[in-house]
């Protein structure tokens, strides 16, 4: 990545975090945003947890990139996820390069970047992690957790670990494990990453030539399973690149090359190779059911949590039957639980644009369930 | 490619072919094999069209490689395409690396491979290329012409430039056009190709310093598009790779993600990385719509060619709606089609492997259009 970070809020977690794969890590950073409030009975809080790509900077304008923030569509001032009336809690997963503890940090024994000696996370240390936030603000219970595709996965695990620390929780596009076209996708940019001589078995931090061809075909590879193929159809369909005819090269003839080449080239500034190795890990690993004796329904055993499950119907990264089984699950388990299939053609993604049926199904959830709360505490 | 290219039937298209980008080309060779034995009739031969990373060695073993002919499954003795009773050809597309004039050949003028001074093809130059063979083997029409994938294309250009030279057509899970997602699919391939630096621009030839990394992971991203969600998930679901649990390094824990790596490291062996940028953009430079006044039902006027359209259930990269605009278009120009959408897991791949109903289907239709035929002639 080619950004500074600089000017962010960061908390240090102290207290040894003994990580799934054996090794115990302290004193270090996980960096975080707020949006909003925190009221005086401290029962407005939301924990949103984010996905693969993004970070800690929900809404208005991310102060590293200068660009909106990833969730500017559901999160800000009247929206969805109202900032006037919610206290808003982001944090960059572990692993990340916005500003946590990650592949790219120094290594305070050698003075070098960790590369490939930073451990390999699981979500569940992601969660760990992040649970220090709550204690940082005093708050005991939140209002809700969201989180979209590998979001929904925290959120998931957050509710499994936790289940007293949130009154509701609504996973989206998300799965309690990744199938084997799932783990195939990541593997694809990771060995798109790994192959890239740049990479250099992850020590690239120090002369700064980056594997930036990797990452982006990486990042290209996974664009495509964002959007949906009657999305990328209405969209681009086989409409040219500012030409009459075809050119007969290997420039970008048809819109869509030229799409996907700027999405690659736009996302090597703003993140961390060997993150994008570390975070896919992490979400190949996750499988919730494997944690608990029951499987997926001793997971929610006996909790109070309300859930709503969102999939997107042309969703087919994490397709509505990702959703379906979590619902079967939280069902057996005596959950309460509601479900929507969001109708639209804009695939995974639908949660980050502007789709209205999904925003409002959103709002109508976590009002009420703010008034629930507000009620019971 | 390894591969010494030895040992295989060529002939030389000395007329000049004006290809589609404007250049023409003359005394080149085009590769191909032939199984089976011609009758004297001369009414039971059938021409076979490879896909993207097919060649001319259908059946039997390629004697390049060693290994089995990709149509096995299909074509030999007593099979579907049954070898005692018909007379099979199968020509290298023009592009290709098995032996047709392709951008590994020497340029006669400079005594260097041509890279990328390779004319960029279309599918149309591919099918006026091998037309050349029909008049070789003296043959005046074909029992059936056959093709899945790629293969399918040729197969419709083929019966749109020619309509009176075959009999019957059988284009398998194929399209008339890409769509933005197949485009951005093959895009994606040719990305990690052009992004590997051994590529080089395309002058990698001299000091066989070869951009196999880039194709691995291109022929990796394809290789995932051909098989279903669910084909994949009965197969290698979350199967670790022979070991009890997680190593959290980044080698392959998984099946799939051997099997994935392996598919990539195979794969370079026997392909050039510049045929598989060429024949890609054929491939998304193909809209035979636009060729005729009227569109597709254009390409098919007052055709007599009798076909059978293919198509799989699980197929999600040339999905049955591809076919069934095919068939539209077909029965718009009141052409003799039927159509069978074979339910299987086994997406698009469908064709190369043992789907019995789908090699009954074939079968059926060949056979008895061969009856008709024989009778007719």
């Amino acid at each position: 990545m080619n950004y500074k970070i600089e000017n962010i809020k960061q908390i240090s977690i102290t207290k040894p975090l003994k990580l799934d794969c054996g090794q115990t890590i302290k004193d270090f950073p996980i960096a975080y945003e707020t949006y909003g409030k925190l009221n005086k009975e401290k029962n407005n809080a939301i924990l949103i947890f984010h996905a693969l790509s993004g970070d800690q900077f929900v809404a208005g304008i991310n102060p590293v990139t200068n660009k909106d923030g990833w969730w500017n569509t559901a999160v800000g001032p009247g929206k969805a996820v109202d900032t006037e009336k919610y206290f808003i809690i982001c944090a960059n997963v572990l692993g990340g390069c916005m500003g946590s503890f990650g592949p790219k940090n120094i290594n305070a024994t050698n003075g070098e970047p960790y590369g490939l000696k930073f451990p390999v996370i699981t979500i569940r240390d992601m969660i760990r992690a992040q649970e220090s936030l709550l204690e940082y603000f005093e708050i005991e219970k939140l209002l809700s957790v969201l989180g979209g595709s590998m979001g929904g996965m925290q959120l998931l695990q957050f509710c499994a670990l936790y289940p007293d620390k949130t009154f509701s929780a609504v996973p989206i596009a998300a799965t309690a494990s990744h199938n084997a076209q799932q783990i195939a996708l990541n593997e694809l940019a990771r060995q798109a990453i790994m192959s890239d001589p740049l990479w250099n078995k992850g020590n690239y931090y120090k002369d700064k030539k980056i594997p930036k061809n990797g990452l982006a075909v990486a990042r290209m590879a996974a664009h495509i399973t964002y959007m949906s193929d009657k999305g990328l159809q209405e969209r681009f369909g086989r409409k040219l690149q500012e030409k009459k005819d075809y050119e007969f090269t290997f420039d970008a003839d048809f819109q869509i090359e030229s799409y996907l080449r700027h999405q690659g080239n736009v996302f090597v500034d703003r993140f961390d190779a060997n993150s994008y190795l570390y975070i896919s890990r992490a979400m190949d690993y996750f499988d919730l059911s494997k944690q608990f004796k029951n499987g997926l329904v001793g997971a929610f055993q006996n909790h109070k949590t309300r859930f709503l499950i969102i999939s997107f119907s042309s969703d087919w990264l994490y397709p509505t039957k990702n959703s379906k089984d979590i619902v079967i699950a939280l069902n057996a388990s005596g959950t309460n639980v509601a479900f929507a299939e969001i109708k639209t053609d804009k695939g995974h993604d639908s949660f980050l644009v502007n789709e209205p049926e999904f925003l409002e199904t959103l709002k109508g959830f976590l009002d009420s369930n703010f008034e629930i709360f507000k009620n019971e505490k």
